[in-house]
């Protein structure tokens, strides 16, 4: 039986319609909960995908390198799958720079901002918000945001700009090591059905 | 100047419902900012309402009391909004009551949390989580959650039982401090004038 943590939302469908081409058949499905044979996965919200590896409740997950990165968690990660890159990046009021001496910085990722500050040597104080970041430095809460980005867009439409880029965002799939360990034979046996779905899917696409 | 914050999501339309009941008029309108004369709303995650206070960028904002506790934060509270009671509760899975010994208890309110083991004198695991709480015990990631819950639906559809109340839930108005002092005739004008508002919706209602 295998126990996979599925991120809701975003990378959702892409994760379920490879897990679908790999043979998987689920015969019952809730909101939470997706269950078939010798499968389960657990929908959760990204943020939570290690907690439930770390846990030893899944063997498997799919998580972004911002989540990795923020809740610092060894987990195995034998490789990617194709999404849109995004990135984290630092980013200011346009034409404004990086301020001298203490930064007020509001950010969803505080972890990641910590270690961005503490790698440039820079004063800071971290202000952790849930959403809307790119309100902080309109609404004067803070100098600079650190947050992700894609497009860019929605950092144009706020009169932001990069200032800096902090680290590329892919979408890994995890591994628990104690399941890597324990269940090796069904873990590896999935993960290739994964990897072959996964290219014959990019091949289709670069031929398409 | 007036500076509000305002919670995203289900109490945005009340809220702003409320507003524009007083006399409020929106020149300007986005996502995360609706401007008038002599008020700007923040228009933020319920969660971060208490941050826009607290570090002095907004005067007034509107706060569930699960997000007051979590955040310990002191803000003045003059009075409530009224909308539907939700609680915050114990839960676990039907029948098998609280386990002896350590607990493991998943929940999107670790402070909350750990206050309440405290103050029962338990030994407990908190597994912080982002959302969709009700899975933990399911998927075997927690004994017990602590969670809102307004009409039990959630839980029931999930096996699981309510096992203690730890809190009522009401939508507070409430006030940076500083602001109190420093604008005072400003804040208690539009405070009287809200409450008014409110006072004659509930009214309304209850003549139905």
């Amino acid at each position: 039986m295998l126990k996979l943590a599925i991120p809701k939302g975003r990378l959702e469908e892409k994760v379920m319609t490879y897990l679908k081409k790999t043979g998987v058949i689920f015969e019952r499905e809730s909101s939470i909960l997706r269950e078939g044979k010798d499968i389960v996965c657990f929908m959760v919200r990204p943020f939570d995908v290690p907690t439930y590896l770390v846990h030893g409740v899944a063997d498997i997950g799919f998580c972004g390198t911002d989540v990795l990165l923020e809740k610092e968690t060894s987990l195995i990660q034998p490789f990617f799958i194709p999404t849109n890159i995004s990135r984290m990046v630092l980013a200011g009021p346009k034409g404004r720079g990086i301020p001298e001496g203490e930064k007020r910085i509001a950010t969803k990722f505080p972890n990641v901002t910590q270690r961005y500050c503490e790698s440039k040597g820079w004063h800071c104080r971290i202000i952790p918000l849930k959403g809307s970041v790119e309100l902080a430095p309109i609404a004067g809460l803070s100098d600079l945001i650190v947050d992700i980005t894609e497009t860019g867009r929605t950092l144009k439409e706020n009169n932001l700009e990069i200032l800096d880029e902090i680290f590329v965002i892919r979408t890994h799939v995890v591994v628990n090591p104690v399941s890597y360990r324990t269940k090796r034979e069904e873990v590896v046996s999935f993960l290739e059905k994964l990897q072959e779905v996964i290219e014959h899917d990019s091949n289709e696409q670069s031929r398409g």
